[in-house]
């Protein structure tokens, strides 16, 4: 049943997030060098995704599993849960209150299950492959935004591909009359773009643990997403271009004159 | 008495925030249309400097007070207050938890007290000149990170200036192994600087309520901040290059290399 994996999956994410959070205060809290920073936040990562891993193993123990931290477990029900326990590293590790839990489930090639949750704000993003996309419980929309100029696009940047791909697409983006965003957390300008926040988002290359949650909640917001081959990008992640419906061409017209092809970025 | 002033300050901006809070609360819970949002947001930012300026003239009737929304209104004491009742507009009406209220005071000259108060994340970030710069009360210091390649750099976009100064700033700073960040509160993005979460930030220009108390929160908290005119920049706002002392001549190197001269682009 997809509606009980949501529910279990949101439970979850907001259950993971709390843990989060406890790393996150103690970070504040104590006065420790980047290093030590850099271990504790290893620890949070490490550590949220296991308790992701031993509730899913409980709860669905014929399911895969499939993290950020701890790689690929195969199991034989032919769906397979995505995880990033903590999404938007950077931020966590100086102390920047802009991060998430991501947990998406996949079934014969489709995103089913995706939520995304922010322990600070205390905001928690859900949806279900047919179901419509929620935020704490109320519906979501993309933008209606028909123009470039009427709102701004996420624009996500990684050490993957080339540095320039996120340069060119600021640049054609501005000399369009847009704005650009980037709050260094993928997962929540992706759900950002799904609650109408912001009208789009392109990033040249995304982890499946960081995209896929949030192209199946841009979906069921009435988003429009790059087409995506789901059992390729799990394992090799995908690039990412989506938006609101008015103004997605223009910005899949900008990733495609901005972005190097992936392969040889790759 | 400086101390006394900050304190006011910090209360006060506190105060301001709940206000401005509940109206963001009403954004996120009732459907209304973008129109309807830009309506209610520009009566919370009028509503909650109209709070900032009844305490200021209660508490410092003799000081001169600026805002953003309601312009000056001229004192006698040779003190003035600096208001942004709500920084990050863009975000707070789209409903991105990402925006905050400033306050900051001058005399002769002189950027004494800056308080920058996030309401969602309920952080409080306080300077007052010669006394050090903290968060919820806590001391904070820049980052101690000596290359570009280590850590975050914001980069202010406004609608004031060429749009071409953040895209070169961007482009430069990749090219030399940084990462850029912006999510489109400058306030933020410059107290996360004192806070070392950013290594610094970098904008072609801002308007005096937007970034005085934060270059002071800098300075209180060890970080290089270009040298402005407080006097000047009172009325016709500055270029803003602010960094940890590692990094600031390669941000400073950068932003002259970027930016169209301001006078041209004024």
């Amino acid at each position: 049943m997809i509606s009980e994996r949501l529910a279990f999956a949101e439970r979850l994410a907001i259950q993971a997030g709390e843990l989060g959070l406890e790393y996150f205060r103690k970070l504040d809290t104590l006065t420790i060098t980047q290093k030590g920073h850099q271990d504790l936040v290893s620890e949070a990562d490490r550590n949220v995704e296991t308790l992701i891993r031993k509730e899913l193993a409980n709860s669905y123990p014929d399911d895969s599993i499939l993290g950020e931290e701890h790689g690929i477990e195969e199991g034989t029900s032919g769906y397979t849960w995505i995880t990033d326990p903590i999404d938007g590293t950077a931020n966590f590790v100086t102390g920047i209150p802009q991060w998430c839990v991501i947990i998406a489930c996949v079934h014969q090639g489709q995103v089913i299950v995706g939520v995304i949750h922010d322990p600070v704000a205390k905001e928690t993003f859900t949806a279900a492959a047919g179901q419509g996309a929620f935020l704490n419980g109320k519906q979501i929309k993309v933008s209606t935004s028909d123009s470039l100029s009427n709102g701004s696009v996420g624009v996500g940047f990684n050490g993957r591909t080339a540095v320039t791909d996120a340069v060119n697409v600021i640049g054609a983006l501005v000399s369009k009359g847009g704005v650009f965003f980037r709050n260094a957390s993928g997962g929540l300008m992706l759900a950002y773009t799904a609650a109408g926040r912001l009208i789009g988002y392109a990033e040249s290359h995304m982890n499946a643990w960081d995209c896929l949650a949030g192209m199946l909640l841009i979906k069921e917001a009435g988003g429009v997403v790059m087409e995506q081959d789901v059992n390729n990008s799990l394992y090799h992640g995908a690039r990412v271009v989506v938006g609101a419906p008015g103004v997605f061409g223009d910005i899949r017209e900008i990733a495609e004159s901005s972005f190097a092809p992936l392969e040889a970025a790759e």
